[in-house]
């Protein structure tokens, strides 16, 4: 039976994780908080260390905060690479650095273990029900063997190109979403002032050219003054703050995700940071003196 | 019969006037440019002036260009409201000022003229398929004496509140598609130059948050090169400097807005004013000396 190691129990990566031993598969676990393990112990999963993972595992996954825990995890003395045996897999579903994923190519080429930079989308909800995007880099020998897994917890899983190509691609998901998470929460302040019903106006929009998912899943929430995170703007600052590194280094000019980031920046100098992304109504709020959503 | 009236015979208003004219009503047509009602003459539409119409009909369409155009149609000495019969009913479908509806509204009570702002969404192909959506603002009396000709090119049609509620809409409506489309054309750039497929990307990211019409419809012409209007450039800057000429009466700070409409207007600058609203990756390419989409 393959031996199935899972780095990373927080909220999407203890649900990804379920849906693995739910299926049959025998999965040591670790996180640095060992409690956010207890739900799969229960379940049947082992709590161990890294590198009892590593050097008993044939597929790791990685599931963890911010590209230096990747990075600490992964690449470390003590951690994933130099303790898995080789020809063994690596998956990291983080969303994290396209240029960390490719040196944890090359350096996982050296030791023989094959590895992917795997990156979901469907937060909270997707992974409870099995539906997650997977967007994915690597060789087509690591995603065919990688894949019959995935398929416990993923609906959409593409191969988007070699080592780098899953994290640019969640770049770009995350580039298209900041503008238009500044297009809802602008319409809406505008739709508010103008004295419109703007529950309404939602409803109308989302039959036609201005349809589209921050609109319809956020908007209403934010009417209803409910800024809970379904994703958190701290995670989204990090992954604005990633994109705008890699747009320096390949020396892209982007002023609309340039913007996005100044304005999301305010909200962690409002200490807003582990509010929801729709939360960015608090700027437009407070650059107006106006209240949009309530209760906040 | 009911004696319809239809100023304005362009792209939009020459598709929408024919579905009355095959739903058996009776009309009466001007257009600045006759030519251009030709083809609903073939119909049996009567070519007219302003003022004949005016006192002739029952009800009368207006689908003009600018508020200019709507200025000088409704309210100048030979224009409708001083022509048209007391408890006659006039409907603006041209995308114009809210501050404007409000004052042909308030005319138009002076006269015992109902009057609508009916701004309209879902381009040439919406109006040719009778499936329009219609952003009304106005009286109850108003729209319910309306409604039963819109139904035959209108599918969405809400009234929205008292005049200028449809502008108001409408202007929200390009305010949220006006972020969309940055967001479009900055991720296609991002998903380029990192070296990916851009066009699976788009398929992936319309399965998850990311989904956008922008996205779903303008993306794939970006990246095969066409740039040909669905809607036109010059126009969409009518509608922002709307929108902003509206958050300036109503001191209304919309960052995101002011942006795209700086970046819109470099496309006039460059005489890209006739091209279709997903030229704005021109703007980006320029930005950065690269090509995204091919031909251009």
């Amino acid at each position: 039976m393959m031996k199935v190691g899972w780095i990373g129990t927080g909220i999407m990566g203890r649900s990804m994780a379920e849906h693995l031993i739910k299926a049959g598969y025998s999965l040591q676990v670790y996180n640095r908080t060992p409690s956010k393990s207890e739900s799969l112990i229960e379940l049947g999963a082992k709590f161990a260390s890294i590198s009892e993972i590593a050097q008993s595992s044939d597929v790791v996954f990685t599931m963890v905060g911010y590209p230096s825990d990747v990075e600490e995890v992964i690449l470390s003395p003590l951690g994933l690479l130099q303790n898995m045996k080789p020809g063994s897999l690596l998956i990291d579903h983080t969303t994290s650095s396209p240029s960390l994923a490719v040196r944890i190519s090359q350096e996982a080429e050296k030791k023989n273990v094959l590895v992917l930079d795997a990156p979901v989308s469907g937060g909270d909800i997707g992974a409870r029900e099995a539906r997650l995007a997977i967007m994915i880099g690597g060789s087509e020998e690591a995603f065919n063997r990688g894949l019959e897994l995935m398929k416990h917890y993923g609906k959409n899983i593409e191969l988007m190109g070699p080592a780098g190509c899953g994290q640019h691609t969640k770049i770009t998901n995350q580039i298209v979403i900041a503008s238009s998470m500044v297009g809802m929460v602008e319409g809406l302040s505008y739709a508010v002032k103008s004295g419109l019903d703007a529950e309404k106006v939602i409803n109308l929009l989302n039959t036609g050219a201005a349809a589209n998912f921050s609109l319809k899943v956020y908007g209403p929430r934010v009417l209803r003054g409910d800024l809970e995170p379904g994703f958190l703007v701290e995670h989204f600052v990090k992954d604005l703050g990633m994109a705008l590194e890699e747009c320096k280094r390949m020396n892209l000019s982007l002023p609309g995700l340039a913007m996005v980031n100044q304005l999301y920046l305010s909200l962690i100098a409002n200490g807003e940071g582990r509010k929801g992304t729709q939360a960015l109504i608090k700027v437009i709020e407070r650059l107006n003196g106006i209240k949009i959503s309530p209760n906040n």
